[in-house]
């Protein structure tokens, strides 16, 4: 019987609606669609890192990341990024970045496996990606 | 050993494909995309709960619902929730509904993570929602 | 514990960037998004299957199989098919290739649940599936 538990790191905004960024059940790990916003200011609408796939790509990994170490897990956990871009013109920039970022983050394990559609997003982001991690 | 069993409730009307409206098997429900459908009226065509956002969106919290109840689960189980809009300016709108519609359905545990993007539907619909649930 | 571990058929393209055709840990199982890429040759770029929807479809199902296999899983072990087309003109095609396809697989359990939507692909393609199994 294993409770699930809300993942919220001091970083994020508070959600626009009655959901969480990420729950943990057991050994499963949902992170929810995170964009490019910076860390939360107190009394500021939520800030996008910048307006370059670059920025926010960036910004949403950290996001993603946050949650997923608040909840005991490293992307060696994850299983499965979705990538949602606005734009076909933006995959190859988004691999680069994708690369680079993952080489860095020194993976022991099998990189997660990964989806990317291009869809509608909310006026000024280009990318979301959510997550779902396997604890070991 | 567990089978997958499929998740049918009675309310449903007969999925357009060789899929399950939901499936169960050990911890793990999924439940497929759902829109707003009425309750199947047999010698009927599926029919939306109406032209509405609203009424669209309540239909398939109703109908991802009978799905939970089918396999002993409730929305306190629930993970993730996918949910597809067509237009950008209903995500206000979707997330007061959402908000009120959670409020009332007394969760006892932290709310599931959520994802929204904006896709294509089939004409008339407004909204499509599926779901990941573990049990305890 | 268990480990990840990417699931690679000898048939698949390099993936263009730092990710897996499929993983498995544990009892989950989940296939990236697939598309109908021909089997790999060497020195060539993917080549699309044809440029007909059901060409697409059904390489897209023989490449999701190869992988379910790669990790020890047969279709009867999908929970979810998450099908991405561009157009919802090509639904009912695609339902009818969907369950003749299945139909022909010899499911012992229940076929999985579906979500479908419509997105947007890189130019020529016509279909994406990613797909998340539990093995028994």
């Amino acid at each position: 019987m294993s409770e699930k538990t809300a993942l919220t790191p001091a970083t994020h905004t508070t959600p626009p609606a009655k959901f969480s960024h990420g729950v943990k059940k057991g050994n499963i790990l949902q992170v929810a669609g995170q964009v490019g916003f910076l860390p939360a200011v107190p009394g500021q609408p939520p800030t996008p890192a910048g307006p370059t796939l670059r920025e926010q790509t960036l910004q949403t990994f950290a996001n993603v990341r946050a949650i997923l170490e608040e909840g005991g897990a490293t992307w060696d956990d994850v299983m499965m990024m979705r990538v949602y871009l606005t734009d076909t013109d933006h995959f190859a920039e988004m691999n680069e970045i994708y690369n680079q970022y993952f080489e860095e983050q020194g993976l022991t394990q099998a990189p997660a496996a990964r989806t990317t559609v291009y869809v509608g997003l909310p006026k000024g982001l280009l990318i979301e990606i959510d997550a779902l991690a396997v604890l070991s």
